[in-house]
């Protein structure tokens, strides 16, 4: 069986490099009070303390560049997010059982971002309990258990939805009413492949006897190795899908937040309107703030006959932090600045991909960008561990992604500058010339 | 069948009183917004705008004796925790992918209030996550799914723990895989009373050819009514389950963290070792984090193979806040006020329930008690529904839980004083007179 570290990308080994005495000491520690569970990233694993901007500063004092982290997406502590936090926390904290305007003013925001028919909100802490609602709620709405997502997907780690995020790796089974298709890599290449795709995996449930509930995707499709076009190949998904009378679920918890650059979410590039848009990571800056966008037909059932109570979801302090997030991504214009130091930097890394074999040729929208490394005509997965390892020397930080881990996965802060995009790819040049 | 909000206790039913416009209209917004899955509670909902210590202050700038909220459980907005969460916030907001010393802290502080053999943590957001990971690990551990659990028992929301959770009602179907038996109310008479149910159960399970995993309970029942005792009858039930070769978890989401006065864990009262202890609601006073113990071998399986991350769980602030609760329960003396607070509103129960027929004897430990209303001989779930709502309307906090709805539950926060105690007393005489 593969071994899990093995499974995860760019996941830090025990043993492959010497390591300072200070980073042994809290490793041994961490695995004393945390277990096995737990992993860190790098050959070298980070010891952070503070960041602020684009950047993270390690315990010694060296600053690295987070062209990684997707959370943090409006910069490391940003002050207007912090001060609504600290703010709301001082003021009242409390749930949904109550009514409150802070929830009513953010969902109101929340759903002007959504096309026309996504007009319910529903919040959670994490973007695998919005994964998990949704499951929960396509169940209760189509009678069907059935569902299909892409071969190297990640949705979350609820029971539920590790059944259905094949990326966990194999020591995490899939469930009997879940089926798998390839990455559109290798499916947009003809006319509606994606589509095409989808229906056999639905007649592949059928044929055991599973009514499918939904299709759910990531729609820049990440782990898979970021897919991003060509736009439009989604809508033969969703039409498939619901023909098939399960719904279309966009996992927006990568993709969302205007993180494209030419949208503010995701699916919004593909011109197809889905039944459920999940969204998380970045919703708070940081902050546990995750939820769900979904029509009222569709939420109607469940709603009316589950409930729905989540005591940390929808508290008062995650939708000021949600709200301050909205606000801070419309004032410093970072839509736009996503597009502009995305094409900046998908430029840098085609006139790199020129120099340098090893680099193909950049794929991406925004600030959310793959590039594969390959050699001989095949994935390199030890060429881009090495860059990935090289680049955390020289103080920059991305990780590897896509089925063969020979992806490299760049997905700075929206807020990141014209500097720093020209610096990334200075440090990118400098440790390929290295490996050549 | 059974409208959820008949299922829920003091949920807010619509049109059954008149209400403020002001009220109506947020009602209203909220529908549209939110969709029919949200719950409110009281005949009449509140609308909150601010909290400070055990009080909660309307739209209007009423106040109310919060002695239901047992997330705030230091008081709404504790100075300490706000500051904490506050400055975290500003300086470093990140994951469990780096190193970082705040969580190691955390978990060494938490480990060190377990018992021998429970010497891992593991850190997510929500009491649900924590107990579906505990599903995982112990599906992972025993190599079973078989679950048992008390007939009204709540443990969460997830896909996987909602088919555990019957408290939800018989709209959310329980698991094949999962089942009942009596509260310990009609169990604890008897000689091991509680083991033989959970045999009977173990039994149902096999014949079925379903092998046990564990048996969850919330350690004071708080949902099946509050059943603090005698102490000890959990003992021969996690004797049962690990003798079929499953676990047994403690769900310490409701009464961990100092809330039963006699012990800081529910399970301590008991004197009886969990192989898993999950946490959640007061862990970081209002803060989503929540979390479990767990011995080294057990989740060893686990955590080689599938590996656990969680984006929010166990983020920098989040251990924070979690740091600043165990300072402050330690500071204030916390535990030893949940216990003295705890016998005075017991023992001014018990006075009233002499004079007032509907009143039984009060059950509890420290601020989590129980009062059941009977008349006639019988559960009046009508009556308590009259006193949660008379209660509201003096401006008192409460709610009920058990399976007839009968039982009214209070549980004040921590921080509870003497003067505010006697208030609550005095209010329930006041309203126990208005309804005879």
């Amino acid at each position: 069986m593969t071994r899990s570290h093995e499974a995860m990308a760019n996941a830090f080994i025990p043993g492959k490099v010497m390591l300072p005495p200070e980073t042994e000491q809290l490793i041994a520690r961490r695995d004393r009070l945390l277990g096995p569970a737990y992993r860190l990233m790098y050959d070298e694993p980070l010891h952070f303390v503070r960041g602020e901007g684009a950047w993270l500063i390690d315990a010694a004092g060296r600053r690295y560049l987070d062209a990684y982290n997707n959370v943090t997406s409006l910069g490391h502590c940003h002050p207007t997010v912090v001060a609504a936090i600290a703010e709301q926390a001082a003021t009242l904290a409390t749930n949904t059982r109550y009514l409150q305007e802070g929830i009513l003013n953010l969902a109101e925001r929340l759903l002007a971002t959504m096309p026309q028919g996504l007009d319910r909100m529903m919040l959670t802490c994490t973007g695998s309990e919005a994964n998990d609602l949704a499951f929960r709620i396509a169940n209760s709405a189509t009678g069907g258990s059935g569902v299909i997502v892409t071969e190297t997907a990640y949705h979350g780690i609820t029971d539920a939805v590790a059944q259905f995020s094949p990326s966990l790796g194999v020591a995490v089974d899939l469930g009997a009413h879940v089926e798998i298709i390839p990455a559109p890599c290798a499916l947009t290449e003809g006319e509606g492949g994606f589509g095409i795709a989808i229906e056999a995996a639905i007649a592949r449930l059928r044929r055991r006897g599973i009514r499918p509930a939904m299709l759910i995707v990531d729609t820049m499709f990440t782990s898979d190795g970021v897919w991003p076009g060509p736009t439009g190949f989604l809508a033969p998904a969703a039409a498939a899908i619901r023909q098939a009378g399960g719904v279309f679920v966009a996992d927006e918890v990568q993709p969302g937040f205007a993180r494209t650059g030419e949208a503010f979410w995701g699916f919004q590039r593909h011109g197809v309107v889905p039944d459920i848009v999940t969204m998380g990571k970045p919703m708070g800056n940081g902050y546990p703030v995750a939820g769900l966008a979904i029509g009222a037909d569709l939420v109607e059932d469940f709603g009316r006959n589950a409930r729905y109570f989540n005591t940390f979801g929808g508290n008062s302090v995650s939708c000021a932090a949600a709200q301050a997030v909205l606000q801070v991504i419309e004032d410093e214009g970072l839509q736009e600045n996503a597009d502009r130091m995305g094409a900046r930097l998908v430029s840098g890394l085609a006139a790199l991909s020129q120099r340098h074999a090893l680099l193909s040729a950049p794929r991406g929208a925004g600030l959310m960008i793959g590039v594969e490394i390959r050699r001989d005509g095949g994935p390199d997965r030890m060429a881009a561990a090495a860059i990935v390892n090289g680049l955390r020397r020289e103080g920059v930080l991305i990780s590897s992604c896509g089925k063969d881990q020979n992806v490299l996965k760049i997905r700075p802060p929206l807020i990141i500058g014209s500097a720093e995009v020209d610096q990334f790819i200075e440090t990118l040049d400098r440790v390929l010339e290295g490996l050549q």
